[in-house]
């Protein structure tokens, strides 16, 4: 197959991410849940409109192509919910990483290697760039969720020391973000939208 | 208000794009309709994926950023299908400048005019980066037509002609992609998933 269909078959399969729905909820759209295609859109706008605050230089190119990839896994591993028990998520970094073989096997193989390239450093957490991008796939969750009486944590009874833990890079990659969603965090659980056990 | 706030404000207003549905159909997702903000997902990874085939260089990073703000306006003023009758497409674009006013205006000023003047630019289609962007939102119903027995096209009567005036910034933006699309036409047209009229 030419590398033209190849890298077409590629974005025809992506269609499939559109079809992976998250616990989050669209307020805006009568609160049905949130899909991860839609959801990675989102967080790339974040990241861009946030970039200032990232504590050590990032590359907001390379951190936008993280997390416009960052989910495309679940196309094969499904979606699991940040808070599950520990077993359903000891269980994701095998399948994820057999998908991940997959679908960007779909591509040609010097942009297959970029691309999976690219989606471990962030899987891995370690480079600025991948830190920040973390920060804001986790964060944004806490966004919809403050904005939606709770949303999410209120149907799953997640504690406020589950959302401090979720948000941990944030206090490294971006210590300005961090005070301001420490207060929220606050401020959730005097609401009674996380609980304080 | 402070500028974080005006930010996150911006951010969770975007949700809002998650409930403005498109003429395209999601196969994956039992062929509902698609939204605009995974719509914008998919196109920026298209141009990601396709960026070797820009006749003349671009920056795919601005690419990608017009891609994911393209659509925002929307959220005021509508989707409107391309194929529209005159009327409605004539009546779009003040709609749409009011709301890029109103949206980007959520943001803090210097931010609003940076983010404002590239929606500008994708709108216009003079540089070569709204160019190879408009190809790429312009392609992607082709494909997922193609890939859908003639989708939207069958279910709207749309003519062969109509497509081929919609992709025209190929010929320049992508020639190699421009062949591969004008087969692609001919072939929807042989199997009458478009009007030959």
């Amino acid at each position: 197959m030419d590398m033209l269909n190849q890298q077409l078959n590629f974005i025809l399969e992506l269609d499939r991410l559109k079809g992976v729905y998250r616990q989050a909820l669209v307020k805006s759209d009568q609160n049905r849940r949130e899909n991860s295609a839609e959801h990675s859109w989102h967080i790339a706008l974040l990241a861009q409109v946030l970039q200032q605050y990232a504590d050590r230089p990032v590359n907001i190119h390379r951190v936008v192509t993280m997390l416009l990839l960052h989910d495309i896994v679940e196309i094969d591993a499904g979606d699991t919910f940040a808070f599950a028990n520990a077993e359903q998520l000891a269980a994701q970094p095998e399948k994820e990483l057999r998908a991940a073989e997959r679908l960007f096997g779909l591509l040609p193989a010097s942009q297959a290697q970029q691309m999976k390239q690219l989606w471990l450093e962030f899987e891995q957490v370690e480079t600025a760039d991948a830190q920040f991008a973390k920060a804001m796939d986790s964060v944004m969750p806490l966004l919809q969720n403050m904005a939606n009486e709770g949303g999410s944590w209120v149907r799953h009874t997640v504690t406020k020391n589950q959302v401090l833990q979720r948000n941990k890079h944030l206090k490294t990659a971006a210590p300005k973000l961090w005070d301001y969603v420490y207060q929220q965090i606050e401020l959730a659980t005097n609401n009674g939208w996380l609980s304080d056990s």
